[in-house]
């Protein structure tokens, strides 16, 4: 495949991904009943995940972190996956058993192994400017995935984008530096199953065959639907860090920062600061 | 100190400090010449760091990685610091040694160890607003600075807030539940020597008196000046992934997300997605 048909493939795939597709509207700040205008699709978010020295800091250290957490793991073979077993709940987890099943882990792709940098700059720019293919490593996910692999773990791709555009997935993976992963085996993709979406099935699936030593994505989702599920912002942020849950947080599962597109961007303003009660009696 | 009084001292404190006063223009995203309005502050940067699950997790996971590298540094005391001597660079980093110094992690305050969310969210809002006073720990920090102090590590502060109030930072610190710390011993601030914000003096004077392990911040400024002295965003990026200040990131320096303000959210579109000269040839 030469240079060309990778970036063709490449914005045939991003373009057709319905994970990005269907992420689109949360690109845009939601309009707070306190403000004046709404506002536009955020130039900071841009600036933050795909420029700035802080999210690529931010971005290698915690690969740094997964890759020392999953080879120490490795070195004396966990009881259980960190994938949640059926049934399981935030506040009374359960694991899916490793038994002797070899070693992996899970990474959701975009924005968590590459990032979309041509594709947001499309976006960005004004209606009928020329497209951008180009798409980035995020900053370690290469370094740390080799590591994996010469420490007897494999990695496997977990992703919302569809089955259509499997061949485009593939490419952009390759194109960063990856070895191709396989359908079916260490890639999967929405339409995989008939949860479609919802990632919890094809984790099961994946959990089945394998022993999985750690997580990595940008979305809570790529850890557990379960976080889905809550219906406010103040209480999804709460359950990411009351309970046994939040001692996963680097110790087995991983967050990539996201800040140009997804599930972390919403709520109004009354619900992204709370106010305290306490507090303001005493005013 | 009443909790009324804490919060009226927090509120000075806060509306007074430099570092944040000084950052406040950096929280409105610049306006690209490929746009057709200036944005607005950004709200999904305060949804994201404020708000999300995600910025909650990657805080915790963050302070989990610093808890076990200070710790596992401890055990075995490393010959430096991880504060750069004087004359070194990032291309040819040289670290303080530590000798028989005792062990501590050096931590910037806003948005590192607290979340300035009253302060944030009454900036959010229409002139006249209500002041919010309200200031909460960043997940994961309290408990990773009692888990230090445990294993004897001193946590110092280096804050770039003002000398003038120090005690609204001090109480600020204590009202999330931290012991208060000491002027000179291990808080330091903007007005402390004569570089004022600048906070390689005083780390230079912290890393003569101590073994510092670690450094957590959420500005690159946190864990050296020279990073501000490189002129454009790109370079600035480029600069925390190559040579072998790389491997510090998750091993000695620890970056907390800041998507509301500061130093990560600058660049105008052509800054921020760099045009891939290789791609554009081959069209």
């Amino acid at each position: 495949m030469t240079a060309r048909n990778v970036a063709l493939g490449l914005a045939a795939a991003l373009l057709a991904s319905s994970a990005l597709a269907q992420s689109a509207p949360q690109a845009a700040p939601t309009r707070s009943s306190q403000r004046a205008a709404p506002a536009p699709p955020s130039l900071a978010g841009l600036q933050f995940l795909y420029g700035s020295g802080e999210a690529a800091a931010l971005s290698r250290q915690t690969y740094a972190a997964l890759e020392g957490y999953a080879v120490a793991q490795a070195a004396h073979r966990p009881a259980d996956s960190v994938v949640l077993a059926e049934g399981a709940t935030l506040g009374a987890p359960a694991w899916v058993p490793c038994g002797d099943k070899p070693l992996a882990v899970v990474f959701d792709i975009d924005e968590t192994v590459i990032l979309n940098a041509g594709l947001m700059h499309t976006r960005a720019l004004q209606p009928g400017a020329p497209r951008d293919t180009t798409v980035l490593p995020v900053p370690g996910a290469v370094e740390a995935i080799r590591a994996l692999k010469a420490a007897g773990i494999t990695a496997i791709f977990n992703t919302n984008r569809t089955t259509n555009v499997t061949d485009g997935v593939i490419a952009a993976l390759v194109s960063v530096g990856l070895d191709a992963p396989v359908r079916g085996e260490t890639l999967f993709l929405n339409g995989d199953d008939a949860l479609r979406a919802n990632k919890d099935g094809r984790r099961a699936l994946i959990a089945g065959k394998w022993c999985v030593v750690a997580m990595a994505g940008d979305q809570l989702a790529d850890f557990s639907e379960l976080f889905n599920r809550i219906p406010t912002v103040a209480e999804r942020r709460r359950a990411t860090l009351e309970g046994p849950i939040a001692s996963e947080w680097g110790r087995g599962w991983f967050v990539l920062p996201n800040t140009a597109y997804g599930t972390a961007l919403k709520g109004e303003l009354d619900e992204i600061f709370p106010v305290d009660n306490r507090t303001k009696d005493e005013r």
